[in-house]
Parts: structure tokens; sequence; C-alpha cells
């Protein structure tokens, strides 16, 4: 029988491979192939969000111990149930209870295979033929391509660089119409590194309950937050308009291999569960994998055990990083930081292409980078700015300070002659 | 601001809820919550597909310890790539090709988060709109919630019960169209324990390729075979029609918590590489969630550390539960198993109402059967079949005795008087 001699009644789903081409992680395996193996100094990598492998991010011992105690005592070798087991819903509803107006029960809690999952699971759940959603731009680009996977429209509001990259909501009520039914805000904020304030947040609160939509609130990064503004969670304002927190241990325990995560209603006056909302996040629960059980069984030890130690020296590294980084790059004439990042662990910086020779744009500019210095920055166009660049300072800060020395002869390399 | 006193845009997704209604596990919390908790005697699940719980079945060390290397090495903290780790897909793919007549290469195989979301994948990947699949009955029901899910046309075949659950091939070609793109084969089966012969594993494929629509192959009960028909996989046919073979670590480990799963392409003949199905695949991999990368880390050492022993010793209780399960229905009236199970974990048995006095049905059956006696079994409705029964055989033989007597005598007092 030959090869491709018969008529297959099965084809491809070319949006599929197109959804997939929008990810950070495609992007940044082009890069990768482009290293440039006869360099001999070392890759450094400003593109991903992942910091896990470097020595200075190693996660607690005490979240190790969790997960070595739960597999040990062989409780958690079964199945989960649907929203995942109760003692770990419970921890989680206590801490995110802690900096919330109002007590979450564990049943606002819903475990996910990561903050991914949640994200999977609140857009299927909330698309319908015809509806659309408001999605920041720059932005995380999963969102892109779980829409586009639902069929979801997606309609972009611009992060102003000027205004410490909050939200343009007059934008924001321009874009609405009558077949919108959520605002996406990421805070802290990937890709832009800025933590809203108070005022903004019940802002966006008040412009969601004026156009009858919910606020999906992609607190991934959440309390990774070191400068002025303090973390707030968007749930503070869950009695304006209701608002589903998404979330998960990845960042702030820096194991995001780990794929543990939530999806928890922040909604006081139960109008998700009275709209029957909740019931089809259940129901799309039901019908999806879940996260290891033996991961959920050590989520209470992990989430009462881990130390503020822990937290405040992975806090205290990342301000040292943004420090660098925002100084490091006034020394570069054609890039430019509008804001110095104050939470999660990106900075969005501008690329004045005009300054330099032989550049086309922030694609070329990074994968040029990565030929010539072995230094991987993600192109700003992966997440929604062209001619920006995002760059990733979780890293010991020894490599980012030699990273941007990189950066730094490039740019001067590439200037154009005066 | 009043609760409800707002129209807000946002609307659940009855299909959703529906198709989560279709799970049996909704069906078995359904029936957990009509347990007797003054009947003193211990409840007895017979209604499960995960005995991992049970002493007798408990993983084997070397896996616990693969895990506890893992997280200890601190090497598997980050994010995986889209298709798993290379010496995950490595082992995988040796242990596969150790019963297949070609050698599968570490790229045929993506790491999913159980079984499950290789279903899931699948499903989502060859979804069409107009496309129809065909799926056996009885069967699983994520099979149809998930197709449901997709706006997948399903489409369903007859195992035959008097034909050691065979497939009623011609009902295959009867019910095929142009727009069908695939077949889904359960084997080892559940819920009917039959393991298909290599003869009829052939004809499938002959059939499949007659029809010009691929296999998938749901193995995930793989090497689970006890009785005479030892267990083909389904690629070995791959040359005939492309088949896509789905499985995980969850039955024959006996660790369904643990969320580790693959999607394997089986076809030496490249079709659904050429045909960018493979490519689609991985777009869809691309989007959606990972397994834990330190379950993947440890997938080498489970794999090639299990020792033959633990295997044989699973089979062996379960080739004595059947023998118990077999023999004791034998003894209860109303009851018919039309096949020794020779696989998986369960037995399906026909329920004659006709014998009983005030039985409406085989979820009345069942119901009833919790309230008196704590024994818990599944209705056949949940798996496509009426009046049937789905038997778990998979737990401690003392404790299937036990549940068999106490169906007995259930049977009895309800049996209509002569
Ligand atoms: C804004 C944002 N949301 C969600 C995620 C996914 O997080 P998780 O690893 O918990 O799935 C990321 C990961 O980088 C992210 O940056
Ligand atoms: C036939 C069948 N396929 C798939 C699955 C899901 O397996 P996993 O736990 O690996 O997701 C099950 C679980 O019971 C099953 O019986």
């Amino acid at each position: 029988m030959e090869k491709g001699s018969k008529q297959w009644r099965f084809k491809e789903r070319k949006d599929l491979t197109f959804a997939s081409d929008l990810t950070i992680r495609g992007m940044l395996k082009k890069l990768n192939r482009a290293i440039d193996a006869t360099d001999p100094r070392p890759v450094i990598q400003l593109g991903h969000g992942d910091p896990s492998a470097f020595p200075c991010f190693r996660t607690s011992p005490v979240a190790e111990d969790a997960i070595v105690d739960s597999v040990r005592s062989a409780k958690f070798n079964g199945y989960a149930p649907t929203n995942g087991i109760l003692p770990a819903r419970r921890a989680i509803a206590e801490y995110l209870s802690s900096n919330l107006p109002y007590k979450l029960s564990p049943d606002d809690v819903n475990l996910t295979s990561g903050c991914k999952q949640a994200i999977e699971v609140v857009l299927s759940v909330l698309s319908h033929p015809g509806a659309n959603i408001l999605i920041p731009r720059p932005g995380f680009p999963s969102y892109e391509a779980l829409a586009a996977f639902n069929h979801l429209e997606i309609r972009n509001f611009s992060l102003l660089p000027d205004k410490d990259w909050e939200i343009d909501l007059d934008a924001v009520e321009a874009l609405a119409d009558e077949n919108t039914f959520a605002i996406v805000i990421i805070n802290p904020g990937n890709p832009c590194g800025n933590v809203f304030s108070y005022q903004h947040l019940q802002k966006v609160a008040e412009t969601a309950r004026r156009l009858g939509i919910l606020v999906i609130a992609d607190e991934v990064y959440e309390r990774i937050a070191f400068g002025t503004n303090p973390f707030v969670p968007m749930g503070t304002f869950g009695s304006i308009a209701p608002v589903i927190t998404v979330g998960s241990i990845s960042k702030r325990w820096v194991v995001p291999g780990w794929r543990l995560g939530w999806l928890v209603i922040t909604d006081p006056n139960g109008i998700l569960k009275e709209t029957k909302i909740v019931e089809s996040i259940h129901g799309c629960l039901n019908i999806c994998s879940d996260p290891a059980t033996f991961i959920q069984g050590a989520i209470p030890k992990i989430i009462e055990g881990t130390k503020e130690d822990f937290f405040k020296n992975i806090n205290d590294i990342l301000r040292q990083d943004s420090d660098i980084c925002y100084e490091r790059l006034k020394g570069i004439d054609c890039l430019t930081c509008p804001h110095k990042p104050e939470g999660s662990i990106f900075a969005m910086v501008k690329l004045n292409v005009s300054l330099l020779e032989d550049i086309d744009d922030d694609i070329d500019f990074c994968f040029k980078l990565v030929k010539e210095e072995n230094v991987i920055i993600l192109p700003g166009i992966t997440v929604g700015l062209k001619n920006w660049l995002r760059v990733t300072f979780a890293v010991e800060p020894s490599s980012l300070d030699d990273a941007l020395g990189r950066v730094e002869s490039f740019c001067q390399r590439h200037a154009k002659k005066q």
C-alpha cells in the first residue's frame, strides 16, 4: 500500500496552527534555534517567563518537602474531585482572603492545571457565537490564541506607556457593545511590569459595571510587587462588578512546571452563581483534565508553610534586577523604558529603529541580537506592540548586567553613523 | 447596589452543563450522596475507575521514588516544551515500541495531562463544522461529552455482547459517510472488560482504510490483560490505516491522580504528518496546559525501573477478582454477565428488571442498592446501555466478595414472588 495513494477524510485545522504561532513559546523556540553555537559566551535568556532555573530563584524547600510528603503518603494517587480537593481549596481561599475585604469560601475556589487552564476554562465557558472580549494590548498572547481557538472575537484596548501603563478606559467604553461579555486585566502586568493603583482598579470595576460585563483578573503575578504601588487584588471590587480571578503558584513560588493554578469566583453578590456561570464552569472542569492530585495534596503545606523571608528575598532580587535594567537601558540611545518596572518580571522597552542602521524592526533586532550576542529578548510584536521589546529581568543580577552590556554594544555597533 | 438589579451581558453555556451531566464523575457523585450514613457496614465502591486507594493496588515504590528524586533535583520546576521533555518521550517511545512491529521515535510521542487531555486534543484537533465521529456503545462517556463540547456529531456503533463485545463492523460501514473522520476503539475495554483479538483489530484497520478514516485507539488499559487474548496494540496495524494511540500511566501504574498521559502517532506511513494533522496537534498542545514537568522528569525511571513483578501481581489480583465477579454473578438470577472480563477492571452485566418487583431500571437499581446495601455500582445508562450495570471489580478480593454478597441479597429481597 503506497503512501499517499489513498484519499483520507480527516483534515488539518489551520486555525490551530495559526493560534499556536501567536504564542511566546513558538517565538522563543525560533529564537533559540538562531543561537550561534560557536560563540563561547553563555547564552543569556531575557525572553522567558520562567526564572526557575536560576539558583537565586530556586523554590522554597518547604514546597519541595510538601510534594515529597504528599507523594510518600500515597493518599493522593487517585482522581480528585472536579474542582479540586477540599484542603487545597480551603488553603487557597484563606490565602487569597488575607488581602480582600471579605472572606472567600473553599467553594469559590476551583483548582486548575496552572493559570493557563483557568484561562482556557473561563474563555470556553463564556464563549458564545458572536461574543467578543476586551483584551489589553500589549498583553499575554495566550488570551488571543485561546480566544481564536474558541472563535471569540477579540477587541484590543491599549495600555498607556505614558500613564504608567494604565488602561485607556475611554477606549474600553468605545470598544464594548452588547456582545461584549468581559474585560481581561493582568495585574501585576505582563508584559509591562506595572502595578495598578487602588483607584485605577476601582475605575475598571465601575466601567465594567456600566458596560454590564465581568472582569477577568489575571493575577498570576500576585504580590510580586516591589515598587510604590502595593498589589491590590481586583476581587476587592467584586461587589461593583463580578470578578473571576485566575492565578497559580507558578510565579510567586517559582514553580511554573508544577501546573497548579486556580479559578476563583470573587463575586460577593453571587451574580455569577445566579446567572449560572458558576455551574457552566463546573461543567467545563468536569470534562477537562485536572492538576495532579498529589500536588493538590501538597498545597496546604506549601501555602501555610512558606516563610515570608522566601517571598521577601525574591522580591528584593527582582527590585535589584529592575534597578539594573532601568539604569542600564538609560545608557542605550535607541531603547527607552517609559516606566520603571515595579511588579512581575518584565519591562517593556521602546525600540527606535530610526537610530539604527540595518535593523528593520523588533523581530530583526532580536534575531540579530541572538546571533551576535547570544542574548535572547522577546520582540514586542509577540505581545502586541511592534518595535518594542519585552525584557525579562528575572535572572541572576550579574547575568542581567552582562546581558544588557551585550545589548549596549550591539546597539552601538548598529547605530547610524552621524 | 442591589443583587440582581442590573442587566449583565454574560450568559451560561447550557451545553457545558449538559455535557458534564454525561460524565461518570457526575453520576458517582449523585450515588455517593445517597449513601445511608446510619448503615454500620463499610461502603464498597464498585463504580469507580480508580483502585488506587486499595492497599493491594498501591503503586510501585519505584514510581514514588522517581517522583521524589525528580522534585528534589530541582531540575524540573520550569515549563516543559510543548510536546513534553525529550527523556520522557524517548522512554515512552521505547516502552510502546516493545510490542509494535516497528520502532516509534520520541517525536511520535506527545505528553498530555492524562489520557483525558489526549482525547481532548484529538477531538478538538479533528473537529470541523459538520464532521462526525464513530464512537462505541457501550463506551467511555468522556468521548460523548468532549464531542458535544466540540460540536462534533456522534455516531454510535454497537459492541456485541454475544460476540465477546467485538465491534459490529457492518454497522460501522453503514454509519460512516463522507463527513466521518475517525473511529474510536477502547482496548482493553471500558466498560466491557474485553480484549480484542489480533484478527479483529486487523479488520478494524481494514474497515478504517476502506472508509478513509483514522483510528483513535484508547489504550489507557494497555497490557492489563489477564485472560486468553493477549493485548495487541492497535498501532500494529498503523500501516493499514493511520492510528492515533492515547494512553497514560494512570491504570497500569495505578496512579490516575498523577495526570501523565500520551498522544502517540502510530502511523508508519506518515499520513498524519503529510496531511498536517501532526502540526495541528502541536498547535493545540502549544495553547493548552501541560502535565507537571517534574512528573515528566520521573517518567524514564518509572518506566524503566518498575519490575515485571509489580505488573504481574496487579494482573493476578485482577484475574482473581474477575473470577470472583463472574462466579458470584452466576448465582444471581436477575443479573447476567455475557463475557467473563479478561482485561481492564470492569464487567458489563445485564439486568433483567422483569424478574424484580419494584425496580424500574438500572438507575433505580443502583440508587436503591446504595441506600440499602452501601454498595455503589454504575448504572449502564451512564456508559450507553440502559438496564445494564458496569461493575468495577478492581477492589480487594474480600471486599468484592462481600459486596457481591450484598448485591445478591438485595436482588433476592426485590425478586418477584413466584
Ligand atoms: C499573564 C499570565 N497569565 C497566565 C500565565 C500562565 O501561568 P501558569 O504557568 O500558571 O499557567 C502566564 C505565564 O507566563 C502569564 O504571564
Ligand atoms: C477508556 C478510558 N479512556 C481514558 C480515561 C482517562 O484516563 P486518564 O486518567 O489517563 O486521563 C479513562 C479513565 O477511566 C478511561 O477509562
